[in-house]
């Protein structure tokens, strides 16, 4: 599902909005904003959304809801020298044959970061529309280069971070995050990691086993989106290949009247359906294939191996600004599985 | 996509298929059958698949291809006793509430492990397409509790494995993984693991970023719909959280006269579109939820906190058997890719 | 989308059907059944239906809700003469390209009409959906080879059709089309013809004006899956292309509170959405192209001309038939508008 | 399938486009432009087309191409009136319980007809898509108000039409047609018409028998989705219900080594897939709703019954229009049918 698709899918239902929607949204594309953190790119950009359709005195109207989000402060001839010497691990190469050699290369094109944008935007609708359901999510960095925050006990501890220039529980451990951020960026490199985020509030039964209504599936689609994202686990994760079955069963009980699970292993789904418990998963997010290191690489034009290095501003971490982007992909996710 | 939605697109193209194709989707379910080991469960099943429409003269031919596979030893009665007593973890409340109540709790209905001896057939039907563009897939069980097989150096080895009784690379380690298996079916109690698979031959530049169509998102929502599967990660997976763009950077080479990578931590896909390299990732498959230990359950008729005990004959691991079920499902997706 | 894609996501909410589903579906079957009237094929057909998975204690589960109707009284061998030598207006020739030559050609194939009769059990089963919310769907034939039912004033005029040997509002117009297909059949040939349905209850809304979400598309898509449908037209339909405005027209009034049109020139639709009023369609289907009579053909061998004469028994006219079809068909197509 | 999403997928294999596309795209956009006829509204509207992305250097890159069409010239206060008191047979009060009263009222919204030039825009493209694979659409206009153009023989007679201010085959009954819409517009009324139109080129074998692949669903799909097409035909369409199979047959031949039909009278479809002919169908559009009349209403917001006028500039004739409308939907069906 495209994007445009998805917003006049889930825009259907929305004549019912009151509020500042317009503000909602600019609100989420400030949080995933560079230029604010010396761990982050220099690059400023403005992140002004302008709609263009779907929007009437302050309501959608179920019409398609068209967002624009100019570029402003781009600096396209640092890509230049990059046109034909793909960046190892970047999208560079495969989208050079993808598109048969007319790639639009400058600042990455369709597999630039700046494509999380209106990724942001999407999810700031759709998190309007599940905050009429009584549904919210939640995120926070949960390691850094091998640094890992603290466990999260309950998922409502998250509903504080949204606000926290740098989302983690321990600051402590931020502080260290932080450093390995900071060192990378010194020595020219980048360091990977990994953000764990919950979607609370889904009621039990949503989803089904099968192919693409199976819910981890449909969170993955969105989530893989996502550039830099290689992996995805639920509950427990990968851990649940250590465990056995009387670590990893959550136990019923009837907490008031309500059928509930004491723990969640599971992360909220069992058999491709939510078992009402919050939906709580980790991604793993790459290191920044953009380092300025040397790298090795090949010219397109003549299969000559060159070396080059990549001039232009990059994040030594993605971590940090993907943190809403990884609650806007979920909020996409959630509303297809309500099937909204 | 539903396997039946899928079968019709995938078998569109078949006309040319010649050999025996329903030996071939017998030979996959044969590997996937139970009672071959100590290790899996006691069920007989006699697995043979029985074909309804679609194929004449020992082809395909284009019209939806329906393949039954009819239950025989199945006890019904073992699962009378949980029909309101939820187990933990495993599909059965979530289920009963997706269907209001009528769900069909005999052998786990919807959610029996059974349902992976379709999706079997229907991979066997896609690996005879791959082979005709020269595309293969291959697996090995990669952990079970911890004990992990020895690393992947090229997917070629794979091949060796498909005949064998436990398909790992160390088959020491093989013997470790089986005590644990026995150990833990020993104490009534299951163990979790992981399976690591390769599709090799896709060409470069195949897949796009965006959503539902983003390489990484369509495995996905093939192999979270094999039940069990909670974790799925591309080339390193959860490890590039715990590395430097330095290391987790894939340099290109020209060998050959072919643009590749000297490494493949990104598993074969870059920006959501392959790269030419070998597709690899890991799954993560829980721990079987259903142990034969008591276990804490609310009957959903009276909301009453009850002790239950899961009769019946289950794997206490599903990742043996699971093999060529990740197989059949890298197998679809890899269709998918490809727009078959 | 596939019949089986529709049912699974059809019987999602099933859940609560209560009575008995498949006598409901048997009816419906025996409404198309063959060799109950002079003017119909002499081919015998039980049409029992089988359900092999989906239903569980007469009630739906959620699960796909598999259904099979074999086979009986086949004579295959009345085809092999024709395997190479395709019927005109038939889809053999189109078949047999698209299957690149491997198309079961017994019966038809994939193009037989046998193939309405699962169309019909889908059907059933989104009628008795339907029927939960006080939707219905009625039709008559409207037109046999230029023999035309008079002017249908109410669709509750339908209701009563749904029984009746040869569903017309004026049976005097009806021995009239019956003795024109009895005189085409005399002479080896066929006759075309024409049926109005009416889908009642819908409430207004629905829809949208784009490709895939437009009501008049969805419909469409049902309806030309039916063999020999080869138009279809909206309220006055055709008969628009001869008015004016203020003719075609459809003023508003408020009858007891309830904002509705005083007639329903559009059908039921405007700008793709439903308007509260029974969306109201009419189908033309061909004449049957398996006539008796000889045809030239070319036999695919060889590319030699040669003429065709074919055997088998079929019906000189398929608008009796097809009414219980068309009704499915619009079933289908109004639980996807729904989005059920 | 929406718009966006149908370019996404269209356009992926469009790398190798050369020439100036956007050039094409005004020249389409020019077609359907009005004011330049007095049959046509009085409105001016600049349709410049601005690409946003997806173009590189004269080519499409694969990544979505976002165009857009700026209002210039619109009355929206002309429309103020009608806000609350929809005009009979527009997608007005549809619309308005469809957004929950939430929908933008000026200039028609989401139902204007100015939504007709992305779709002629989107057309252009896939245009130079087909034209790559030697295969073209003409249309004209086959009727207005009973008066007929006079029967098309070979699609090629419509190729030179594709310039003419007024594109029938026969000019004096042009001339009669123009008349009636003047005398339609001289009264404050209206007038329906039907336009024909040929894919030419497709070859045999695409599409299927099965509901979203069957050809002759998936035109009308994006041929319903054209504002005031009520009615859409394949081949003789309607008067194949007042033919006999003799007449409707269309029986083959070997001209030149190729297997064609002697005629078409099936419009190039059988089964639902494609038989090498040219596809030919006709659509039937109802006469303008916007008409200066005074009629009958009903305000949505007290239910009492009103007389309204409709102010504004509209066509009293959309027929002429949409030739390049159709001919826009026709080819990205046709595009769709190809699997690009």
């Amino acid at each position: 599902m495209t994007r445009q698709e998805f917003l006049e899918q889930v825009l259907s239902p929305l004549g019912r909005l009151t509020g500042d929607e317009q503000a909602a949204v600019q609100r989420e594309l400030d949080r995933r904003a560079p230029g604010k953190d010396p761990t982050a790119t220099a690059r400023r950009e403005a992140d002004a959304v302008h709609v263009l359709s779907g929007l009437f005195e302050g309501k959608t109207t179920g019409a398609p809801l068209a967002m624009v989000i100019q570029n402003g402060d781009q600096h396209s001839s640092d890509y230049d020298a990059l046109r034909y010497t793909p960046r190892p691990s970047h999208g560079d190469y495969a989208g050079f044959i993808a598109s048969q050699g007319c790639q639009d290369h400058r600042g990455g094109g369709h597999f630039s970061g700046r494509l999380t944008a209106p990724l942001v935007a999407a999810g700031a609708v759709a998190k309007q529309v599940l905050a009429q359901r009584d549904i919210w999510v939640g995120a926070h960095i949960s390691g850094i280069y091998g640094i890992l925050d603290r466990v999260l006990d309950e998922p409502e501890e998250l509903k504080a971070l949204a606000d926290k220039p740098f989302p983690v529980l321990d600051d402590g451990k931020g502080e260290e995050m932080r450093q390995a951020i900071l060192d990378a960026k010194a020595e020219g490199d980048s360091v990977g990691g990994s953000i764990e985020c919950a979607v609370v509030g889904l009621s039990a039964g949503l989803g089904a086993p099968d192919f693409g209504c199976n819910v981890e599936g449909i969170f993955s689609q969105y989530l893989f989106a996502v550039p830099a994202v290689k992996a995805v686990g639920f509950g427990d994760g990968v851990g649940l290949s250590y465990m056995r079955g009387t670590e990893a069963n959550d136990p019923f009980e009837n907490r008031d009247g309500k059928v509930r699970t004491k723990t969640n292993h599971a992360g909220g789904v069992n058999g491709g359906i939510t078992n009402g418990m919050p939906v709580v998963f980790e991604v793993t997010l790459r290191p920044t294939p953009s380092i300025s290191l040397p790298q090795e690489s090949v010219d397109l034009r003549t299969g000559e191996e060159v070396e080059i290095e990549i001039k232009g501003r990059h994040d030594p971490c993605v971590v940090l600004r993907a943190v809403p982007v990884i609650e806007a992909a979920a909020a996409l996710a959630a509303c297809e599985v309500l099937g909204i």
